[in-house]
């Protein structure tokens, strides 16, 4: 496979390579891309610092890259049916195919056959992620999850088919728009014997280098969103998003909702209305518990029994932070979304909304009984609606010579 | 209006504020932004290299922004249709509204009223640059220039109405997605009682970051596109982009063309067809009489009198380039395209292509005879296909106190 040694670093740490320290093995690598490639992209100094185009999140490891991975500028999600003709065998080659595509893609390599050689260049962080459906799985002949189905119905929901369900998950994540197209064309196009685009979805948030790495996203309500999430550093973190055993092991699962965000009602609530909804300023982010205007704020603890002068809930219980927050801490879930904007036409202004994106080990176990709660109340569902929903096993990760989903064949 | 100095530099230059070095009055400025907008992004030091976010791009100037502005990274291109009962005096108070607005958020401020102020901030260049119909210099009362009208028609046209037409046009360009996404929500929501959206279509280029700066774009074919354009440093540069005389001086004229690129086709070709349909090596952009191996043969001038042994033109008759390159000086234009990659579905693996943008003083003695040469014979119209068009007049840029498009009103 890849000859690139970052890609046999630790999954989700990122390491730079300088285009010009090759040496031999790495021109013999490039040789085949011509001159274009060897060019240094700037003053051609081997010193220079790397331009964030050059950086690279490796692709073998554990787990699949693409989920503790600090979350890309430009994501595209794509959910494919598997075509009626296609076996476990057909499943399991097709599978070989888009995983070493991504193995190279993901480390700025052309794909076998790539016809645009020249747009894998400076991936820019580009993460390719799988997952399978349940009858995904059963093709392949394994025992799916009992969790691995659509998600109970809620009373929220208003779901349409053109945005929900599908047998085969890609998340293409990278800073650089035009990495995710030609990443994106590549694989399906290898897939395409095998499967047809079920939906697409392509969300966003701020450009690499316009706020400070590691600044919170904002959604398009202009809230901080991503606050409060499981931490690779916490000692409960393995257990709340990796499998521990069986063909899954060190894999995962995905909840994608497309959920349209109604901004036009959303500007006619004042500032103060908004803050409350969710329990948490817009300045900052922090609880309203703590200080607006302290960055450091935003990750202090809300405090649910502050009550004001009148006796009211500083953070009401119909918020979105106080009814989302479980009381069993098994329950949590690593959120990883990212906002929309589709083309609006005619008298709408926006069609915009967040591509809202969990990853946790078990869909029963932590996302059902967040979401059965936020159902049943909770002060943002006035300005939200889940349009889209989908549920996918997340495959564990592979090393060299294996391949992502090997261990549904096992 | 804006008391940001950047404002008063010369147009197309980028000037960086520190955030923290306001003094009063910059904290005046910001001071109902609470808090959020006084820290400083990374580690505070007034010392560090400002983020990209923070570079901002002067709106007023005797042009318009956005045309020799070097591409940001996104682009949003609106058309709106002017409501049946907008009159001059509707039109002129919708132009004095959104060039408020764009004056306000170009510069990093929130617009007006603006419910989401945070997404105002960090623009990231954001430049946002308006246009309009023959139907509204006339609503107007001024007299539209000749070339303002719809292209005649090509035999390779195939164009589709949802992607053409339209009264009023509106740029927006940023590094950063969410920066374009908020700017023209503000903008449309001004504009919404007055008109209503035509058609929108969404582009990108490279990240910023991504390769260095100044590399040439690369379109979805995998060509540098964009090589040989008009520089402001070219002595008749004024002459072919800004229109010289009456309301519409230091104003322009813009060219949208959505033009779908079947790379599936494009595919089938080997890379040597390739490089002949265009007259361009694809590794480096230079011309087939070129190094393919050297960067800066990229610019060098093409020889279209070189043959091969065998007799035949080493950059062929029929290639884009040899097509497109005009014998007569006055006829060249600015090409500002992007690339668009909008959502496939079922057996589709792409719906892709090129938002064409040129901007020309006159479109009829600089454009028509272009496209004529090209509709006649151009290799590339085997895998090109233009689905919508239109034309605009760009007007001519305000100083502070003014408003774009206050000379149709003079
Ligand atoms: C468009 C829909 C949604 C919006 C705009 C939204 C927005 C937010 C915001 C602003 C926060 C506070 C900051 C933070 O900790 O991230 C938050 C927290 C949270 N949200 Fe949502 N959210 C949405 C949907 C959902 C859904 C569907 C779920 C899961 C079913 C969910 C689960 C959570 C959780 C678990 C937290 C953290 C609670 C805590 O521990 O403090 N959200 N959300
Ligand atoms: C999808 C459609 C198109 C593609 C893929 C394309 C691609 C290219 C490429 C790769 C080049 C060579 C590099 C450069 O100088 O930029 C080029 C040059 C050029 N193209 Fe296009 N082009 C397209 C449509 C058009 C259209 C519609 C026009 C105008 C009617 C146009 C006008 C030009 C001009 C004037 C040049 C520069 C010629 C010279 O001075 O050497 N192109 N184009």
């Amino acid at each position: 496979m890849s000859t690139n040694p970052a890609s046999k670093n630790r999954q989700g740490t990122t390491r730079r390579r300088l285009l010009l320290s090759g040496g031999a093995a790495g021109v013999g690598v490039l040789g085949t891309l011509s001159a274009q490639q060897l060019f240094a992209p700037s003053s051609a100094a081997e010193t220079r610092t790397p331009l964030n185009g050059e950086e690279y999140i490796p692709f073998f490891g554990d787990h699949q890259a693409g989920i503790t991975t600090a979350p890309q500028a430009h994501a595209l999600f794509v959910a494919l049916t598997l075509a009626p003709d296609t076996d476990g065998a057909g499943l399991k080659r097709m599978l070989r195919l888009i995983s070493d595509d991504a193995a190279r893609l993901t480390q700025g390599q052309p794909a076998l056959a790539d016809t645009e050689p020249e747009l894998a260049q400076n991936p820019a962080r580009l993460t390719i992620t799988f997952g399978v459906s349940r009858k995904a799985v059963q093709l392949a002949g394994k025992q799916p999850p009992k969790w691995l189905q659509e998600l109970p119905a809620f009373s929220i929901d208003r779901l349409e088919k053109r945005y929900s369900g599908g047998d085969i998950f890609i998340q293409f994540a990278s800073d650089d728009p035009l990495i995710v197209a030609h990443a994106s064309r590549m694989i399906l196009k290898d897939a395409r014997r095998f499967a047809s685009i079920s939906w697409s979805q392509r969300g966003f948030r701020r450009a690499h280098g316009s706020v400070a790495a590691g600044t919170t996203m904002r959604n398009l309500f202009g809230q901080v969103d991503g606050t409060s999430n499981p931490q690779p550093s916490d000692p409960d973190f393995d257990a709340l998003v990796w499998e521990p055993q069986g063909w899954l092991r060190n894999g995962s699962s995905v909840v994608v909702r497309k959920i349209s965000m109604d901004l036009d009602k959303w500007d006619e609530l004042d500032r103060s209305g908004r803050e409350q909804s969710v329990g948490r300023f817009l300045s900052n982010g922090a609880p309203l518990t703590s200080s607006p205007n302290d960055p450091a704020a935003e990750f202090e603890v809300p405090n649910f029994e502050t009550t004001t002068a009148g006796g009211l809930k500083v953070i009401p219980e119909f918020s979105h932070v106080a009814r989302s927050r479980s009381a069993v801490p098994g329950e949590r879930i690593l959120r990883r979304s990212y906002n929309y904007d589709d083309a609006a036409t005619g008298s709408e202004v926006s069609n915009a909304g967040l591509i809202f994106i969990s990853y946790q080990a078990d869909v029963d176990r932590q996302y059902v009984p967040l979401q059965r709660r936020l159902d049943e109340l909770d002060l943002l569902n006035q300005w939200t609606t889940p349009i889209g929903s989908a549920v996918f096993a997340i495959l564990p990760g592979c090393h060299e010579g294996g391949f992502v989903g090997e261990t549904l064949f096992g």
